[in-house]
């Protein structure tokens, strides 16, 4: 598999196996697979609607037997150590298989049939939740602004993130610089392998992506009836093992069948590997070469020593990000999902790699899950319901750490307004894990894209760091406190430098050198040797020196040792902010019943953009001091409001606020004029309303946004108020 | 003056003088000035201690009269129109007396006598606020990490920012994009003169910033003996003419002394220019040029058409971003004061540009502000205090909306922390100001590097929306309603395109679209020559064509208008976050009493990084329920806080959460297990103590870190805890 084509995965790095320890494959071990799973349409739906329904599962069921089929196929020729070749075309095949399976599923699935892409954009658009970056000047794709409300939700889910992570979990967050020196991102492995493949327009310089280009043209030409059987055939194969091709060996395909620019028909250049992060220079001798960052979490480790030294030397403890990160993608798409500029929010848990316990994992054991396990995608068999705390006790998912950040990852997204049935949790399988990473789940939520990774969660045992001490001989390392002190045995040569230097002149340092450098092993082979033959030949740049027991004697002591130096392993749960934007947009799209043209967003008050509106029913100027009134209480309370004293009628100005995601709506009437002032309350998913007095309102609004009260208890608390709505 | 030598201000962009308003002197206009006031050092500090000092006084008032008389002398002659050079140099030696002054005024300030910055850096480095970048790699300079507390410190401080002025102002903010494309910034002028210009050492390739190296150069060679008294005056003159020179100026400085590279005394190349922005390149295929935005405004503009429709059309509203912004310092300096990557929160008030009034105003009309005024400037004034409802009846503040924003800036700037005595509004004489802006405060703190520009706030007309109309051709206006009807004439030609046809054949389009190109004065003149001489000969081209009567006719009739089309004017309020950060430091960095090694940080609770601690006595096992419990109530109060139960005395952990700035200390001792359960609670500053009830210590934190209630009202409350402090 060739070495320097990137992740297609939004969250997760560096993907290749390494430590199989849940799997049911075991899969040779290689330096990097950057797989391209992307938003992984091919992997099966869970949700319980379609698992239940008889009708769907044995439409399914034919293929979930060949996918099943494909499985044993790929485990059989594992086990019995097949070609690599044969392996790869098996697995391909398999994917395929689950290709079909997946779009199956998504075909039958209720919610993607109902769901119209093209109005919820229409009201973003409208509503500047977001919108194409400059396009005043022609715009780019890959990079949108957010406007006053995409902006209010992403700073309010961003809060609400800090409350649920940072402060609930005492993290220790960072803000790091986004420009990143060269060494940095080389050792990450950013450098070298961030990267994919490409081929240009030789006229025009249009770029390709070398698969998508090879893929589009052998598809269309295996289509076409006067093409022979056994070049449609041939066709299918290479479209079959492209994933797994190298530079050379798609090269040869693209020679093979004359492949050319697809518009221009135009001829290529050679396939180039394109590094996807942007480069710049620091200062202004051109000599500094920097990257934007690719994700945040750099940041964090090269901060380790100081992280851990603030957090009085003590593991485990975890380090957290939110900012703001940057790949150069060669052909964004699918609108938020695959962006050019984007705002992640990463969490590094650094723990001791032999216990990886967590001490709140108690607290979350009995989180019902839906998990989508390596296994079963393997055997084609849909995701499961299961509790996090069974699915650690047995081993499918590696340690309690990782179960606990996956059962708060969960109750963050549905906190925030993630439908749980179109959430679930997906193993990475062999072929697409990190070679250092022992486990990883990605938190997926399924859109009208398909499934769409929105959270990574992985433990990638030590590399990190590790990659960072090698170069720069720095130790990211911590003290662990041993239960016991050891004691150890120490052996060291101890040498006699005047007899030395006036024996060897010159080479008196290199030999004292080597002496010290000399492992235990080798420190009792001198021993033995002095013992036997009262000297030692030492070897050193291919010169040998004779050492006799004047010169070195062999000194044993005992020493006590209270700590051991570890490097700790990292946890990483990786939120991608705009996906999980994304997927709250399709989740709480809806339409009134009966009025299609009626549309709002269903978001919960903890995220909405705004919590209330006030609306007065006319421009009478007696409105106006209550107006006043109620916008210094809601501001005092930190409650965000927007007044609509705009004309149109009173129904037509709920549908308004609907569509921004207002949940509460004041509104004054005739009534609030008279003593007791009174408002009423109305709610954007009921649309029912209460009568609520205008002095209490702002701290009901406040305790409703805050989750401390639910529209329930205010019904039952305050008199209804009936009135018509949907009047335009 | 150069065109190219960028704003040294960090905040402040196109700096020349266009409209003199309210100012003492009138400048030439030039199209830009890009001055180099950086921290003002040369600018007086109003402070009131050292304003009614006598001895201060009597000590400043020769170096007062000196700046008077040549404050004087550039006024006249500017008056009498004399040569350009001239003025010049008398305005380099107005700089010059007021650096004088203001360098005597700053070493007379108790403040600057008595801080030490290494003691506070220490600190900031040690409980790591903020540290260098990569520095595991080397470090680079310009960039800076913020730890935990920093971190916490930044995000409070913006949450408070959005509360104050997002969420009371119902502001729309917008989040864009940071990497921009180049047209965007070409319209903004920051491709062409968003620039400093620098020399090479032609062997090491170290950069130098060419102002800085002939200052330094001339300075030295002044200084020495052995220079003749004829060139040192030369050399000083040099350096007072540098800030105005041109490029070719300078390199014929450079040629004529031989100025080589300070340390390897290496060859230097030809000056050139060095623009500041970070450029890379978007999209694969190295056509798409893109810079890191140096300033966040731009998104706000481009966006302008989309922000309006969402206010309805209306007029006045303002839009704010909070966000990164990149420069590209060709030697950063300063710490957090001149970086390479910083946090920006910029406010764009659109406004009808013929009323600049705030509906707002009469709330702060009263409020007492140090304004520094660009008279006094030039008179070697000190700033005065004066309500800013007087500045702005008197003209000295340009108008109620500008007025509005700085009264609210310096409200926002004392809730965070800053000390109100360094804290002055400097107004931008005419040479530093845009050529576009009408007025243009900026709000200064005064730290150890002098007094610092923290927020800008200008008011810059039509210019920036006026430009990007002019390079995209949208027209980036709004409609205003007249405030009656205007009825006006129309006058248009009436075209036979049938019989322009027939005789003109392939011209006819070209004639068509010329007359209905025709401006009102043409079609009276079309009119009277048809009527004159029943032809008309339009020129299109150097091509004639004669039309005839029956070929045109001119039609007449009125139209009203309800509206009018205006661009609106823009006051800008622009805070660098890093820069108020740092000032933050310096004003709250405290000793105690006769203990110069206990510092700490009197951050106000409502911005400090961690609101409160929980301090075990012992590590007696009986208290970690206790821990727990308070853990947890302070986290669902979302109260930020930390457990220390390290070992070490109380009074070691007190002075350890002091210096982190943590205002509420709450103990849990042996009293705290006997019922009714309590805890002792400490405030920072006066370190005094009292007892409260264990369930009620988080919601009096709580009220106390929203500012609610007083550590006043919670001694009178609860009964005084009498311990015994600093023990170590």
């Amino acid at each position: 598999m060739h070495m320097s084509v990137v992740s297609r995965l939004f969250l997760s790095r560096f993907l290749v196996p390494h430590i199989q320890k849940s799997f049911c494959s075991t899969v040779r071990k290689k330096r990097f697979n950057w797989g391209k799973n992307k938003q992984h349409r091919n992997i099966l739906l869970p949700i319980l609607k379609t698992m239940t329904d008889p009708k769907v599962e044995a439409e399914l069921a034919p293929l979930r037997a060949a996918v099943k089929e494909q499985g044993d196929i790929v485990r059989a020729l594992k086990a019995e150590g097949a070609p690599e070749l044969d392996v790869k075309k098996a697995v391909a095949e398999l994917k395929l298989r689950k290709k079909v399976l997946d779009e199956r599923e998504l075909k039958l699935a209720p919610f993607v049939s109902s769901f119209d892409r093209a109005k919820m954009e229409d009201l973003l658009k409208r509503r500047f939740f977001y919108d194409q970056s400059f396009s005043i000047y022609g715009g780019i794709s890959g990079q949108y602004d957010f406007g006053p409300m995409g902006c209010a939700l992403k700073t309010n889910m961003l809060s609400a993130w800090r409350q649920f992570f940072v402060l609930e979990e005492q993290m220790l967050e960072v803000d790091c610089s986004i420009l990143t020196l060269e060494p940095v991102l080389k050792a990450s492995g950013h450098v070298d392998r961030f990267a994919d493949l490409m081929v240009k327009d030789l006229k025009t310089g249009e770029c390709f992506r070398l698969d998508h280009l090879i893929k589009a043209h052998l598809e269309k030409l295996a289509a076409e009836p006067k093409t022979p059987q056994s070049v449609k055939e041939e066709c299918a194969d290479i479209v079959i093992k492209l994933d797994g091709m190298s530079k050379n060996e798609m090269d040869d395909v693209l020679k093979k069948y004359n492949i050319k620019s697809p518009l221009t028909k135009n001829d290529l250049s050679e396939p180039m590997e394109f590094n996807l992060m942007f480069a710049t220079q620091i200062g202004p001798s051109g000599l500094i070469k920097g990257y934007l960052r690719p994700e945040t979490a750099q940041g964090i480790f090269v901060n380790f020593k100081r992280l851990l030294e603030f957090n009085s030397g003590r593991l485990p403890f975890a380090a957290a990000q939110i900012g703001n990160a940057f790949r150069n993608e060669i052909s964004p798409r699918s609108g938020l999902i695959r962006v050019r500029e984007f705002t992640m929010a990463e969490i590094e848990h650094f723990c001791d790699p032999t216990d990886k316990s967590h001490a709140k994992f108690s607290d979350v054991e009995t989180t019902q899950m839906v998990l989508y396990s390596a296994c079963n995608q393997m055997d084609g068999k849909p995701a499961e319901r299961i509790t996090i705390g069974e699915a650690v006790r047995s081993n499918l998912v590696a340690n309690e750490t990782l179960g606990y950040f996956m059962a708060r990852i969960q109750k963050f997204m549905i906190s925030v307004g993630i439908d749980p049935e179109k959430l679930r949790f997906r193993q990475h399988m062999g072929n697409e894990m990190a070679h250092y990473a022992c486990d990883c789940w990605d938190a997926e939520c399924l859109t009208s894209y398909g499934w769409v990774e929105c959270v990574g969660c992985a433990d990638r045992s030590a590399y990190d760091l590790t990659q960072h001490f090698k170069a720069t001989g720095v130790r990211l390392s911590a003290e662990k406190h041993l239960p016991e002190p050891q004691t150890r045995e120490i052996v060291e040569p101890v040498l006699n430098k005047g007899i030395i230097g006036k024996e060897f002149k010159k080479d008196a340092k290199t030999i004292c050198d080597a002496l010290a450098a000399l492992d235990l092993n080798s420190v009792s082979a001198v021993e033995e040797s002095l013992n036997t033959n009262g000297k030692y030949e030492l070897l050193v740049d291919d010169k040998e020196f004779v050492l006799t027991k004047d010169m070195i004697s062999i000194k044993k002591s005992t020493k006590t040792f209270h700590v051991e130096e570890i490097i700790p392993s990292v946890i990483e749960p990786s939120f991608g902010i705009g996906r999980i934007m994304y997927a709250l947009f399709e989740h709480n799209f809806k339409m009134r019943d009966g009025d299609e043209q009626r549309t709002y967003l269903a978001l919960p008050p903890l995220v909405a953009p705004l919590k209330a509106s006030i609306l007065p029913l006319s421009s009478n100027p007696e409105f106006q001091p209550f107006i006043k009134m109620l916008s210094s209480e809601l501001s005092q309370n930190g409650i965000s409001f927007k007044v609509d004293d705009s004309g149109g009628s009173i129904g037509k100005r709920y549908a308004r606020t609907d569509e921004i995601a207002i949940p509460f709506g004041i509104t004054i009437d005739f009534d609030t004029l008279k003593e007791p002032h009174s408002v009423t309350l109305r709610e954007r998913d009921s649309m029912t309303q209460v009568r609520v007095k205008v002095n209490e309102v702002a701290s009901v609004i406040k305790d409703l946004s805050l989750a401390k009260i639910t529209w329930e208890d205010v019904q039952s608390k305050y008199p209804k108020f009936e009135a018509q709505e949907g009047s335009k």
